[in-house]
């Protein structure tokens, strides 16, 4: 008998589901709303349901290898805890993994979403054949998944590959979301790249931009979207504002290269939808930003090909293992 | 019988070496001078010379676990070769683990300075009982090990772990000797302190201080030393210098943290050897520098244990195997 896979992506609005078999193939979706402001009991049914469903169509637990669940963070993966989630009102310490395994007799595991898109990507996406992954995700922050031995590093506390917090610039003033200045996500992700166009427009307040009109004007309507939109037309500022968040990551991913000289580096996110100017900003600042710069060039930079259902494979692909050889590294 | 481990460090100027028991006890070690200068052929020689003189102290090969070798880099620990280190002239991709097994018939890995002091520390010194370890140390440069698992990550090439070279300030104007901006190890290491203290005196050009009068006011004069000395004496200046060391490798030791959730962090090196007012320094930036203060805060932060003979005891750890349970990271 075929064994499927339920990968299960949970966020603050909806709740998507899937079957995914062991070969990364997706064969059944399904998506409920999360109701979380209805509160703890009201959406942890609605995530229980939405595992019954699947776990109908699959055929009973005989059927299942594994149900893997994406939970918002913080959380830990060594004991599948969901501590206390800020779009998951209500919930606090939820031993969301034990609840599962108890229910449906079949084993969950619970990890966060940029680890487990990186162990997805290597598992059956961009990455396949690649060992030592650095997994980024680039959209309304980043994430990084840190993949050695085609597995995800944790670190001690379960909470290891946060690389969006590593500081690139110590003396910046945009701040980040986690209260420091610097860090990568609050330079490169997609609202600080529609800050520092916003703040570009201000200070060079003579300057003509599409940006300008586009939005009417009224810079707090701009969005990430709209300055790929005027850059592709060739605007001047816009085209500056995505080089120069081509040039940060650069800057970033240099380093993390003389750390992990990964085999690869995925890329994912709405903002690595920029495709081609961004990454040949990113490829021109790395070996700048390098020890060394010959073997930082070679490194792959592949764009993350499992974009669409992403949370639903990666929450699978923990229960998906390849055939890692001996631990040499 | 007992089994013994060499271990040679082969510097530019002396070959160290020792025997060390498999519980990382020193018992017997020796120096010649590598003869460098010599060339290839000569500077070879002196390290199989020592290597024989410590196999026959041991006993011969039977008596023999191993022999670790820590050569100046680039090299590949993958497969023992020494590239083309500038301080070993002459050398040029030199197997050297393959030479030093067919001469001695027993087995030899080479690894870099770094890698190697780290597990060391985690196997028998400071960070005993640790798993995964960032090693860091500080001195003419900064360099650093990722221990994981009790075992050294050595990425796709070999040449992970180059943490000095991730940049904490991209517009940093203080040039790193791997030709880029902004470092940690053009920022903190021992001549970047040195570098910072002479830039501060030249601009605040009145301002009167010790490491003036320490100097004769001959700022080529000044070194790490100087300005430890400066700053335990209450030096303004010099303690800035210290003060701001110790910020910069808080910045960045709050995104290693992020990325590797570590058991611990150990820090050796001669500019350790400044000690509280350093760390201090240190343990003041990192909650500042964190996805997580709390947790951050929490990382130990040990002084590494083997600072004397720590080539030694390093090249010695190569072959020594704590009892690593699964690999269930």
């Amino acid at each position: 008998m075929r064994r499927l896979i339920i990968g299960i992506d949970i966020g603050g609005t909806k709740v998507a589901g899937g079957l995914v078999t062991p070969q990364g193939r997706l064969v059944k979706s399904l998506i409920l709303p999360t109701h979380a402001e209805r509160g703890y009991a009201a959406s942890l049914a609605q995530i229980l349901t939405l595992i019954q469903q699947l776990h109908d169509a699959a055929g009973g637990p005989e059927a299942l290898e594994g149900i893997g669940l994406l939970a918002p963070g913080p959380l830990n993966p060594h004991t599948g805890l969901v501590i206390n989630p800020p779009n998951l009102p209500g919930w606090k310490n939820v031993k969301l993994a034990e609840k599962v395994e108890r229910r449906f007799h079949v084993k969950a595991k619970v990890e966060n979403d940029a680890n487990a898109a990186g162990l997805a990507e290597v598992l059956f996406g961009a990455a396949v054949g690649h060992r030592h992954v650095f997994y980024v995700t680039v959209s309304t922050g980043i994430g990084t998944g840190i993949i050695i031995n085609r597995k995800i590093y944790h670190g001690k506390n379960g909470v290891a590959g946060e690389g969006g917090h590593v500081c690139v610039d110590y003396h910046s003033p945009y701040r980040c979301g986690c209260g420091s200045f610097g860090c990568i996500e609050a330079l490169a992700a997609g609202p600080a790249m529609v800050r520092r166009a916003q703040v570009h427009l201000l200070q060079d307040h003579t300057q003509p931009s599409l940006l300008r009109d586009l939005t009417h004007g009224q810079l707090n309507r701009l969005t990430p979207q709209l300055i790929a939109q005027a850059a592709e037309s060739g605007d001047a500022v816009a085209k500056f504002i995505v080089e120069q968040t081509g040039f940060f990551l650069g800057v970033w991913l240099g380093g993390m290269i003389a750390l992990f000289d990964p085999d690869a580096i995925v890329i994912g996110g709405g903002v690595a939808q920029i495709g081609k100017p961004l990454f040949q900003a990113i490829r021109n600042t790395i070996p700048y930003h390098s020890i060394n710069p010959n073997l930082a060039r070679r490194v792959p930079l592949l764009r993350a090909k499992l974009n669409k259902n992403v949370g639903i494979y990666g929450a699978a692909a923990l229960f998906l293992r390849a055939g890692v050889e001996a631990e040499n590294f």
